[in-house]
């Protein structure tokens, strides 16, 4: 077992978690050397002579063998971390939009510097699902990944279903907890869990995929009017990540989607996140965890400062058997569409109508639509037209 | 990557999927040299030519790299096993009664003729548990391990509370449903849960436990009184087992328990199981899955066998780091026990008692008793007296 120099970039809550478990545990060898931070003057637990503000002391210590990137700025972040491996420096990384923009080039620069680079903690916090996508679920009889991949919007849809609070009620109190990220439209509108997607589509599949390939849509529009008819059908409303392989075509979205109450999905509240899996062999197979916060994510990063220790490294399996291709172009998606005016939305964009009803102040479709269809009609950027999908399964 | 040469001793569900599944994916590279059975006049769906009953015709073939065991016989199935690694073959195995068994020796033969051995199907078929302890969880953040480990059980126990069958006529649609083991004993009076129990203790905790130091009682006892006790509380009964380290002191045991029908344990259905992990870190992380039945288990000696393509091994970190020990001793619980006749049960075994109920037919004390009093209390050896966990958190 290998004894590991670590580095960290930013000591926010996730940095000032992992100080205090790293000194508690006996069962991982690491000592933190530096901890680069941009704000000196600010007040912190620890001695000062830990910091640092400057990024070569970490980056350029030929000592330190382990860099841990914890900081907020994705485009800052990367420059960290391919610096990092240029160096020969192992990685470890949350950073979910920086990972999801710059897979294809994080890829290369393990191989062309042999330096690994681990990011459990950037998809699903606690729930160790790219490890499993990696190590167990590594032959090819995988079929589905999908799940509740957000814990802010789940807190929110959760306190609107459970205790009947108000969209923006339920939203700052998802700020105020410490969940919804800094800037909230990338909770809101889906961004967030699209780029777990997009790692996921990676270790499940084998499939680069950059983030404007998969549709995204948010829970911001979920009015009075869906939360009804919602709970008419017996359901709640969750935003649910999907991607799917079917033959040599692997295919993804992100989208609200009507679960039964009764569903396993209803029952994953606030901000727990859950992840399905299903295989030919295996069947569905359930991971439930906390999906936001500091503790969560730092027990992911952990785990992966853990992994160093024994040389583990990320091996791309699929990537290397798979030949598979990334495209929605022939799904088909049954939908709930609801809207305000005559004309707001386009019927003939659907390959079939199951219903429709028009009220004074409401109207609503529910069809079969094909999802680049979708992703192409003009009526979805009207915020008074709102999508759900309508439930696929349990 | 390796390619592998399999024998297989067994040709029942599991090695019949597993052999399909093998001819199916392109991910896995291994071949089906020979497979040994026992009784060769039976009609079988593959050509005759792959079978042996001569087990030294796989054990002691040196092109064999990878034994396969899947067998009923626990004593039969160690020879086979312990010959293998002996001969440096690798082993996969789901045999959880005698793996629960011969845990040390296993380990050391694994040590001594650097022979890997692995078992994932052993511990609640389907769900990577043993896999997620030993590469996930490898720190000593752990601080418990618990969940539904028998999908028979809970099968019953399913059908007991959500479509009021009586016990006899649950067991026996277990029985059809292919789902009971052979005897139905070790499901029903929880030695199947403890034996993977010990597994897990040893793979979580780091220490051997041999089933005999651990307590586990079924539900063979549960009548229609306790039944309605549990729906008078809110609650449904499940089969769980239970392990927990506190300081350099581990302890387990597994016994039925009342759990709130608004739980994540009541959610668990039928065949499926459950494993709730906690650590000081990621909190509750919960994993459901399918936990009896041949494409569960087939999955994950799919997975074990994918696994040694790349020359994977347990390696055992916990009991390697630990100098833990295993101890009920100062273990307390909160128990409901019926019973019908005063002085049926002795009061005075309990440290306190929170309720006590007697009618003309039934009794029961809820209080706080001593584990190892309540394992040797003569009173519980009375098959009128039945004890069901007073929940201890969801």
């Amino acid at each position: 077992m290998k004894n590991l120099t670590i580095g960290i970039f930013g000591f926010g809550c996730v940095g000032q978690g992992l100080w205090k478990v790293l000194h508690e545990t006996r069962g991982i060898h690491a000592d933190i050397k530096k901890i680069c931070i941009k704000h000196p003057e600010k007040q912190r637990p620890i001695d000062p002579g830990h910091f640092t503000t400057d990024p070569a002391a970490i980056l350029e210590d030929p000592e330190i063998d382990v860099v841990v990137e914890l900081i907020d700025d994705a485009e800052a972040a990367f420059e960290i971390v391919s610096r990092a491996l240029r160096n020969g420096k192992a990685v470890v990384s949350a950073n979910k939009k920086m990972i999801a923009y710059r897979l294809p080039e994080l890829y290369n620069l393990q191989h062309q510097y042999d330096a690994p680079f681990l990011y459990e903690g950037s998809c699903c916090a606690s729930i160790p699902i790219i490890r499993n996508l990696e190590e167990y679920y590594d032959n090819d009889l995988l079929t589905s990944v999908e799940g509740i991949f957000n814990g802010t919007t789940n807190f929110i849809l959760t306190k609107i279903f459970e205790e009947n609070l108000d969209f923006p009620t339920a939203l700052r109190l998802a700020q105020t907890s410490g969940f919804a990220e800094s800037d909230p439209s990338l909770d809101i509108e889906a961004y967030d869990p699209k780029y777990k997607l997009c790692i996921l589509l990676l270790h499940a599949f084998g499939v680069f995929v950059h983030p404007e390939q998969v549709f995204n849509f948010g829970i911001g529009r979920i009015n009075d009017f869906d939360i009804r008819f919602a709970r008419s059908q017996g359901c709640e409303i969750k935003l649910i990540a999907h991607c799917y392989k079917s033959g040599d075509r692997v295919s993804g979205y992100c989208l609200p989607r009507f679960v039964p109450k009764s569903s396993r999905y209803a029952g994953i509240k606030n901000e727990y996140n859950a992840v399905d899996l299903e295989s030919a062999f295996a069947e569905s197979q359930f991971f439930i965890g906390k999906g936001a916060g500091d503790r969560p994510t730092g027990s992911a990063v952990l785990s992966d400062i853990s992994a160093l220790t024994y040389h583990y490294k990320y091996e791309y399996k699929k990537y290397a058997q798979n030949g598979a291709t990334f495209s929605n172009e022939p799904t088909t998606i049954d939908l709930y569409v609801r809207f305000g005016r005559e004309n707001q939305v386009n019927p003939g964009d659907f390959l079939e109508i199951y219903e429709q009803y028009s009220a004074r102040n409401a109207r609503y479709i529910v069809g079969k639509i094909a999802l680049d269809k979708l992703q192409a009609a003009v009526w979805l950027n009207d915020p008074e037209v709102n999508i759900v999908q309508w439930g696929q399964r349990d």
